[in-house]
């Protein structure tokens, strides 16, 4: 298969779906979720295909393999949701006359052809192709080959309902093959946007060789600080929230950082804090500063808040820290020196989430610096154009001083 | 010199930077104007070195070399605009109770370190630290090497006065060995952004040899596409406008798409329309739909508006492109299907510039499809992170639906 011209296909085709209607772009969501409601039992079916190929995978790969009556319902739940959320495209940001008859707007546009890689989640490929549809963005989708099955039976139900509900043909591509990958994130003119999701090494490998923009985070070492001002109530719970209430997500503690003054009060009142027994391991080297997704952490007693500023810029992934503190200064210093997506004051890293952060549905999470950072709803699968409108202007009259510009904001 | 190692002291320098209150980067500014003016004799004595140097430079090179009184009051009077404008770090884009007590907002903030390359003209270097001063941003600066002198007392003059007002030691840093690009950008924990600047293969190499962010544009190959329904006299101006105010720009059209009802007559029209002479080149090969930088302009006539969108999209840089009609319907079609930053009606493509827009200052203008993109702003210079403000709020009661989030946006 040739994916550089496939990918060329939905770049082409994802300029038509860009444009049409909000109205049409909800349709075709509603004859996603029916066809998929219609189709269930083929897909279901399509599934066990997976699952008996995969009866030798670990119990948690085999639960997020499963695509069951469960998972149809939050599936549809989800593309329902999606229906109600506003357009993210063709939203005014700026609206300014620069000069008579002349007149500037800055307005938001899908951004064209999103890559992405997802692992064997057979849901995941109905969410992300749903957010695409919205968002009016094409998708060139990869998914996990243990769920290869049902990602086809899902991808076709998918496509087919949405070009019979008129959206363009090639608006969205299904790869099967692994080996694409390399060719797809060179294809630097069709594709816009990648988004790996995966193992920390698979990302990482990603960012390292695209020169494709990629939304994505790789490590999620966030940290807990405890002021010597804390209230070790908090902390104690905080603690233990932030490590154990979903040890193998991004936004889980891995090192805490304790005031000299605090440290030995919150060391000896932690053990059998949680219901889950957590290992503290004392810093012995810079290794240690590391992603468990375990019931492990890192545990390092600082001089002084600046130390744990400084430890957090320096050895964290800038994804979402907290310090726990009583005092307003000590956390207004946290919040502006720490140079994280998220900085948070009395408040588990756990709520770092696009959903709990209200935004109705979640893109991914980006540790990088420039937007969209952080949790990424669906406003980050837009960008913006500007339009300009005159009616024979040109710029030499400006540059003559015959003519002026008179900005003026709308 | 150990450039990783600048390069990390100007990242840990850019986080107490980042976080100066606006006062002391506004008078940093003011006393940078005042250093530059009571230091203009030896800067001025440094500029001749570098002028004597290059004698043998083409004319149009030695002329951004030169820094003279007039350039010396461009860039302060520049400085002193700066102050003048809304500080871009900050600011509130969001603001949400997730539930009682618990608060989140999306606040603007610096991006960290921005590394700029530019050509040898010494204003520019002047612009360019003070744009990073102005937004918070820690600088590295490699400039042209003709202007070597130039740029040395230049930036020391900066940098003393800036320090001296108050900023931290380096906040920025000038690199002076051209071998050092191709460590600098390879400083992905330390360099947040590159703004390189120069000729397109100078800006291609640095896009396709860093995993660090770069802002910029290579080429800039931009359209006038002319409707069948086109007033042609506005079309003409329009055309001689966009192709001849200033040729040597990324904005000047450099391919002319004719309807091909009208071709004929524009084509008859176009000689002796303008003060000087452009050659109007027939395509005869992909090669000519290309940057000529030159009093040339590639000729294509389309059987239709789709034909010419198709045309854009594909052979064009996603810079600025422009239809000439007075059909509001095919101008909406082709400000919708232009995937480009700027897409106009009946102007010039030559207005796509940050002070044309508006914005005060410029950083660069960038073809890339993520935000920031076309004419960047001050703006552009920052991104934002979020802080969530708690009193001991763990994630486990939302879970267990002890707890539910009620969302209140501010």
């Amino acid at each position: 298969m040739d994916y550089k011209e496939l990918a060329r296909e939905v770049k082409s085709a994802s300029i038509m779906l860009g444009s049409a209607p909000e109205k049409l772009r909800n349709e075709a969501l509603e004859a996603i979720a029916a066809a998929l409601e219609e189709k269930k039992e083929a897909i279901f079916a399509e599934n066990k295909k997976d699952l008996e190929a995969g009866s030798n995978l670990a119990k948690p790969i085999l639960g997020r393999l499963k695509f069951d009556e469960h998972k149809l319902e939050d599936v549809t739940a989800g593309i329902r949701g999606l229906m109600e959320l506003e357009d993210p495209s063709g939203k005014v940001l700026m609206e300014r006359d620069l000069d008579e008859g002349l007149h500037l707007v800055r307005v938001t546009c899908p951004i064209g052809v999103i890559g992405v890689i997802f692992e064997s989640r057979p849901d995941a490929l109905v969410q992300i192709s749903s957010l695409c549809i919205k968002s009016g963005n094409g998708a060139i989708l990869k998914g996990g080959s243990e769920a290869k099955h049902t990602n086809k039976i899902l991808f076709d139900t998918i496509y087919e309902a949405a070009v019979k509900a008129g959206l363009p043909e090639h608006f969205a591509a299904l790869i099967e093959d692994r080996t694409a990958i390399d060719e797809l994130i060179t294809c630097t003119e069709s594709i816009d946007l990648l988004i790996p999701r995966g193992s920390n090494a698979f990302v990482q490998h990603i960012m390292n060789n695209s020169d494709i923009p990629v939304m994505g985070h790789a490590d999620g070492i966030c940290h807990i600080y405890v002021d010597k001002e804390a209230d070790l109530n908090k902390a104690i719970k905080l603690i233990v929230d932030s490590k154990t209430q979903y040890v193998a997500a991004c936004n889980t503690a891995e090192t805490l950082l304790l005031h000299k003054e605090i440290a030995k009060e919150v060391m000896e009142r932690l053990p059998g804090a949680g219901e889950i027994e957590v290992e503290y391991i004392p810093a012995q080297s810079e290794a240690d500063y590391r992603e468990y997704l375990d019931y492990k952490m890192t545990v390092k007693v600082v001089e002084d808040e600046m130390e744990a500023i400084r430890h957090i810029n320096r050895y964290g992934s800038h994804h979402t820290d907290a310090i726990i503190t009583e005092n307003q200064q000590a956390a207004d210093l946290f919040q502006n020196l720490v140079d994280s997506a998220g900085v948070y004051h009395n408040a588990s890293t756990r709520f770092a989430d696009g959903f709990r952060y209200g935004f109705g549905a979640e893109v991914g999470i980006s540790t990088g610096k420039m937007p969209p950072r952080g949790p990424v709803g669906l406003d980050g699968l837009v960008t913006y154009k500007y339009k300009l409108k005159g009616n024979g202007h040109i710029v030499a009259d400006y540059a003559s001083g015959k003519k002026s510009f008179h900005f003026k904001d709308k």
